[in-house]
């Protein structure tokens, strides 16, 4: 779990390079700049804090950043996967974690993706808004992304610690996590603290601080989505984060028609809001 | 990898029909009668066929829609979550399917989302755009994000054929799904000639008829992501759709900093772009 979180965040800084460098069109150099910034607040972290060397390496023999020259197909040794294969048995929702696995499945896809960028041309517009202020908020949907990322990764080992037995305590999980560990992040005291408080928690958006945090940021995320989009970038693990979050703060979801549908064509039976028990009903005729 | 198919297009089915029931605030009669006319164009198939007579039964004793008396959680029998782990152990990107499994998994957790509702919550914007243009839009996003599902299905069942030596002819499977079963829809036609015409095709978006309606159909996809975001509507099924198409035609993806990074945290190495064989840099000092 801790891999498929690391998976996860490594997705969402990859997504965020991408909308500043090929979105905003800025340099490596000025990427490294930004996320140097980041270090100094909220996303503080190990994985944003090696960002900006490595962003900042100039290749010897071209003069050019080493990073323009690193083939774009993201090699996996399986934790990742496992993390979403595990989930799935468990039916946690895990969707930020998942969408890193399946980007780093498609990013080894780099013949057909060349085709693609020749059959499936479209519009490339240039960002005409209001950089700084997307910069900023992009650091704020960042933010969001990355407590996404561990609430799905700390409420899937929560329901595994129910389902065998573990008794895991989530406080020294997260302390662990912190003290030293590739996904170790300032954000994880706040963690902490949350299980500390109630160490039964169901959901780390659930917790008043973690909670008010990511509603401030929302916002930020839906416009960061709504950017992602236009300018055809891809940034998979943005836009689901965002719809967990709105499904998850969803009293009512449209799985009454999935419900109905499966009843309709296969007698799978539902339940209802009003009475109790199982309904079955004869849709056609 | 029928059944995971037939996932995600329910799933996109029920964001469409809370787009238009919630998003927009239509009446279920009022749905019925888009999703009817759906029926007659380019989505004719049987789970648009079916939903229509679903969201115009009324419950005898009530009056009321049955559909809003049915509880909004989806059941599942493991087949969707057995696509999704399948094609996450032969590395072949499904996110739409992946993504219908774990929405089936959220809307399980009615008590956790109903106290998120009153915790998490954010402005709900009514709907100000054109109404008959956001449908139109709305169904040409799904007709994208139906020819996304079965490119993901049939990308794996080429793959699996592959990787196991089933030589699946896909122009047969296409075929036979189009006889008839759950998933069965005028679309498939398409996607039969797509393999009639080249057996070997690696991806539907690549064969030249499929990819012109794709990509004609984009923008209706973008605008009605960006609504979903901004209205606060849970649609994972076609964000993530969007970010795949996106993702798919990208020759270069963020995983260059994936791989400089695995490479600077754990000596995992990298491939260049420029030059064969594989790398490791000294990131520190």
């Amino acid at each position: 779990v801790h891999n498929g979180i690391e998976y996860a965040i490594m997705e969402l800084l990859a997504e965020s390079y991408d909308l500043l460098r090929r979105g905003l069109g800025l340099s490596s150099g000025e990427v490294a700049g930004i996320f140097a910034e980041w270090q100094q607040g909220e996303l503080a972290s190990y994985l944003v804090e090696i960002t900006p060397p490595i962003l900042r390496r100039v290749e010897e023999k071209t003069g050019q950043p080493l990073i323009d020259l690193i083939l774009d197909q993201a090699r996996q040794k399986g934790t990742g996967k496992w993390t979403s294969q595990e989930a799935m048995d468990l039916q946690v929702p895990t969707p930020t974690i998942d969408t890193a696995v399946m980007m780093r499945d498609l990013s080894g896809f780099k013949a057909e993706r060349e085709a693609a960028s020749q059959a499936l041309q479209g519009p490339s517009p240039a960002f005409q808004g209001d950089r700084p202020a997307f910069i900023r908020q992009l650091g704020r949907a960042l933010y969001t992304g990355m407590v996404l990322a561990f609430a799905q990764g700390l409420a899937l080992l929560r329901q595994g610690s129910q389902a065998h037995g573990y008794q895991l305590p989530l406080e020294a999980v997260a302390r662990i996590w912190r003290g030293g560990c590739i996904i170790r992040a300032a954000l994880l005291e706040d963690i902490r603290a949350a299980y500390q408080t109630n160490p039964e928690l169901p959901h780390l958006l659930l917790g008043p601080h973690l909670g008010r945090e990511v509603v401030a940021r929302i916002p930020d995320l839906r416009a960061v989505a709504a950017t992602a989009a236009d300018l055809g970038r891809p940034a998979a693990g943005l836009l689901v984060s965002l719809a967990y979050y709105d499904a998850y703060r969803s009293a009512r979801l449209p799985a009454n028609l999935i419900q109905a549908q499966r009843d309709y064509f296969g007698a799978h039976t539902y339940q209802r809001t009003d009475l109790p028990g199982t309904f079955h009903t004869h849709w056609e005729g």
